[in-house]
């Protein structure tokens, strides 16, 4: 190593609490990449503005290793800082945009969605399953005015929504043993599912009958219905929904008005997508 | 420095270019985390899987480094790997989202655009400064049924849009400057501003009138009409526009249909902030 490499090396010191002796790491492990994207994810909603002392506490970073990453992320440009106070650069959004960009269905399914919201004046979005959590991958809101906080990004627990049903509902034996045996259900509303066996019990429904209608189990008042998208080889690479207010139809309205469109939009997508992946 | 700590260091050799001969970095830059960002931006919609090797040549790094950087982002859930091929992994959308979620003028803003796409039934955007670009942090699009590859974290050259130019037309006189001076003004159609003169006295006309409106600078039969937003301060925080088919307006037609619902809802997005940031 020359002495050179060395002064631009990551911090001697740079954790509170000795992580590697809590959880040991493969000789690959580089830790400053950790260390650099949990300051990143430091910042939020209710701390868009932090000093260096708060991203230190907040990554258990001590005050010296916090300021390399903070300038270092500033040098990049996905960091501002007025001297004092840092917060996030758009720059972090090409980070997103990385993956969204390198994933193909999205950008198929997009018009597929906008037809259908076109169809059923509700909205519709697309999602795909990272480990316990449905994520947000692509949205169209209905142009009826009405504040929803979900956008692209948006994490729920895969138990409580639609569109994680049927993602559940696709995944092998083995991996959904695994998830029943581990999930924590929290019970985000009055009706949301309670056991693992219950939850079970919807998925195998969910299996047989091809999608998911989940009836105010993640918000009051929220209504969904979901299909998967499959691609060539059968396998869920995503799955599509239409999320209504309860007051703006029933259950037995939901299946019967927004069913039909639901799945011929799916048809379509994985139409779209077999051409796409020859 | 403990040989445990050693260990788990960034590689010793990193790069077949040496970067630091050509620029001097910081005693504090932590290169390993920008390699390791280089290493997710490699990732896009032309390059969606990607072998150890290609990750090495895209980015400048050793095999041995573009694996520890790899491995190390699979840990973390932020690459997925079928043992050869790499892909990112939804969570990488985290930190897009870290931004979006810390930043108040999307949430803010997005009700007035759908307000705005219903009474106009044209797409509506907001974007910010970014550098020379504008970054999309939000868009309505219409139920129109269109084919757009815009979305949130597309960026686009300032000089030739519509938001660019309220932006470029809020920015201090000197930064102005500054831009003026170094900007390459590419020629994206036929009538694409040509020269920094041309762009000085277009964005004085912008400041004065207090809109922009691009006609096919940015792409063949793409208009569009942009007011900035400003905080309680004055300082512009972004810009809000409508984008329209050239097909679909004139010029004339859309600064006399447009431009009146465009500043209301620019006026109603500057109250609503100044409300916030009480």
């Amino acid at each position: 190593m020359s002495s050179h490499e060395e002064r631009y090396d990551v911090p001697r010191v740079t954790s509170t609490i000795d992580f590697d002796h809590l959880m040991p790491r493969e000789p690959y492990y580089v830790q400053s990449l950790e260390r650099g994207l949990a300051v990143i994810r430091a910042f939020d909603a209710h701390h868009r503005q932090l000093t260096l002392s708060d991203v230190a506490r907040t990554c258990g970073l001590t005050r010296a290793a916090a300021r390399r990453f903070l300038l270092t992320l500033t040098d990049l440009g996905y960091v501002r800082t007025d001297g004092r106070l840092f917060s996030l650069a758009p720059r972090v959004l090409d980070l997103g945009y990385s993956f969204l960009s390198s994933l193909s269905l999205p950008e198929v399914a997009e018009p597929h969605l906008e037809r259908l919201v076109a169809r059923v004046h509700e909205s519709s979005s697309l999602s795909v399953l990272d480990g316990d959590d449905v994520v947000y991958v692509a949205r169209v809101p209905t142009s009826r005015i009405m504040r929803v906080a979900i956008n692209v990004g948006t994490r729920f627990p895969a138990y409580a929504t639609s569109m994680g049903r049927v993602l559940l509902a696709a995944l092998p034996e083995s991996e959904l043993d695994a998830y029943l045996g581990k999930v924590k259900l929290e019970p985000l509303t009055d009706r949301t599912i309670a056991s693992p066996g219950e939850l079970r019990a919807e998925i195998a429904r969910v299996r047989e009958q091809g999608h998911a209608l989940v009836d105010q189990e993640l918000e009051e008042g929220l209504r969904a219905l979901a299909a998967p998208i499959r691609d060539r080889n059968g396998v869920a690479a995503g799955a599509v929904n239409v999320s209504i207010h309860a007051a703006r139809a029933t259950v037995e309205e939901i299946r019967e008005r927004l069913l039909p469109p639901l799945l011929e939009a799916a048809a379509a997508i994985e139409a779209d997508l077999r051409i796409g992946s020859r």
